[in-house]
């Protein structure tokens, strides 16, 4: 299957390593672009060379060429959408698969922004062309929840979708628990070890757990919220003190994002008992599905990660590669 | 889809409602045995009716006839083994699932013996055929963990299983250790509550967690272990100073199936710390797949139950209308 990639951040160098590490999935890079440049060869260009030359240059192929010519092109069977993302217009990574979708390519993406934006509008203009979205990398990294909501859980009517959506900020919280560091010293050390931006607040103000959270409840119930449907409340406020209360009664904090098709869409602190499964450590991350028949399902793990997004990624080529457009 | 259910036990009931409550699935009733009797209409069973003649009559259907007749019938596009399991020689479900595919339809089943004692032969068959044979509700009851092994976690290498598999055995452990009973006491309690059986032998031996960690071994790893190649060590001889020594280094005990493709297979009782993603309450299962791109990925639910389990049977027989025998 021969496939087109958008965009060489994190998790692009992560599908490009593992496309070079398991030529035994036959997946074919055709083509590639990043924000300068690009290089497109229908018989199959070596992952290895585009990150060398990335690495080297700062360019992955030819200055001038970029993501319209890859689009353009048609050598790919599948669109790999993993340019930065926007999170309220979803641009320009909407026009990228919305291009691709219209042209027939299957396309698979960890771009948020786009999904959150317009996931019904992608799903009809994908089923007009007979062709598949696939997102699973939008939502909690590497853990497989969007195969466990379509396949999984198929068969189940979901009645409330809960879980830990952020790394950065059940870090920080995981630190103020268990070390008693003010919010500051925490978000401190988090820049320290990468696991918060220069500027944190797409992540501490709930945002980014937020549109993971849009997206899961679109999917759950083919809804068409988007994030100005959310009700949010960041951790920036959390103090010590509430962290040693809620200590007190043998609870502690953590963002939980809360989604119903009856009570809306929440993001916000919340005191949970310890012993609950969504008070995970460090940058985990964790959903709790409620199901009618299955009751409730956990899944947890890593969140974020070059390889683990890759991961997620990954299954998403090779479920379409065995099912087409098919199979949920 | 035509459907031929054989069993009605919990499972086999908890199918039936459901097949009787979401008529939207598309799932048609066409045959159905237990032990003493079979119905057979090319037509279509209410599905109530069915349950309702169980309940009154002890039989579902005709006596005399069982389920040679419904498999002979051909009138169902899969075959739902339900029937009760036999650990060692997976009979008569061995029969059953080999007859059925023989004769070139799909298989679901949620019966542990067949599938440990040899899933490579009937997927063996199963592809011969062009057919698929589907066992998510053999491992976690409602724990779509096979989807995740086979489609979620689609592209990665797993490197290790590690699990809570039997809920009677956690629920003990969890009872000992939140209240200081000892293993009698709280088996008894167990037994009460329809936790556990009369003679618990199967399940406090630790024998049905290593039939599942035969199950998810060979689905791992394309492996033919069996219940002979696990070691195992139940928690009959379990004392409540044992726990209590845990706890004052913070830690638990709980029985543990791990699996890795170089360092075999065992289960036996091991201490834990308390915040260790497999320290679950009651009887809830959790499955830990450690995979090369995803990193660890943990899913916990109910390990069984009717509907619970019934959900993933609903699952199976969902994936084989939308994929058929492809998609893994």
């Amino acid at each position: 299957m021969r496939v087109a990639v958008l965009g060489i951040g994190s998790v692009g160098r992560g599908v490009l390593r593992m496309l070079a590490e398991k030529p035994e999935l036959g997946l074919v890079l055709t083509a590639v672009s990043d924000s300068s440049s690009a290089s497109i060869d229908p018989s199959g260009l070596d992952p290895r060379d585009v990150l060398d030359r990335k690495n080297l240059t700062g360019r992955c192929g030819e200055p001038g060429l970029g993501a319209g010519d890859v689009l353009a092109s048609d050598v790919y069977d599948v669109l790999v959408e993993l340019t930065p993302t926007d999170a309220r217009t979803g641009e320009p990574a909407l026009t990228h698969l919305r291009t691709a979708l219209a042209r027939g390519h299957h396309v698979v993406t960890s771009n948020k922004g786009p999904i959150a934006a317009d996931l019904a509008g992608l799903e009809a203009l994908a089923a007009e062309r007979g062709v598949a979205i696939r997102y699973e990398a939008t939502v909690g990294g590497a853990i497989p929840v969007i195969h466990a909501i379509r396949d999984g859980l198929a068969g189940n009517r979901l009645g409330e979708i809960t879980g830990v959506l952020n790394g950065t900020c059940n870090y920080i919280l995981t630190r103020m628990d268990d070390e008693g560091l003010t919010y500051e010293q925490a978000l401190a050390e988090a820049r320290e070890l990468g696991y918060a931006e220069a500027d944190p607040s797409y992540d501490v103000l709930g945002i980014d757990a937020a549109i993971k959270l849009v997206i899961l409840a679109n999917t759950c119930w083919g809804l068409s919220t988007t994030l100005d449907d959310v009700a949010i409340t960041g951790i920036d406020g959390l103090t010590a003190d509430a962290l040693r209360l809620a200590a007190s009664q043998d609870c502690t904090i953590r963002l939980i994002g809360e989604a119903s098709p009856t009570r809306g869409l929440k993001v916000a602190p919340r005191v949970i008992p310890r012993s609950h499964p969504l008070v995970i450590e460090g940058t985990l991350n964790a959903v709790m599905l409620s199901a009618d028949m299955a009751g409730e399902i956990t899944l947890m793990g890593k969140g974020a990660g070059s390889v683990e997004t890759a991961s997620a990624v990954i299954g998403d080529l090779i479920a379409i590669r065995e099912r087409g457009s098919s199979g949920g």
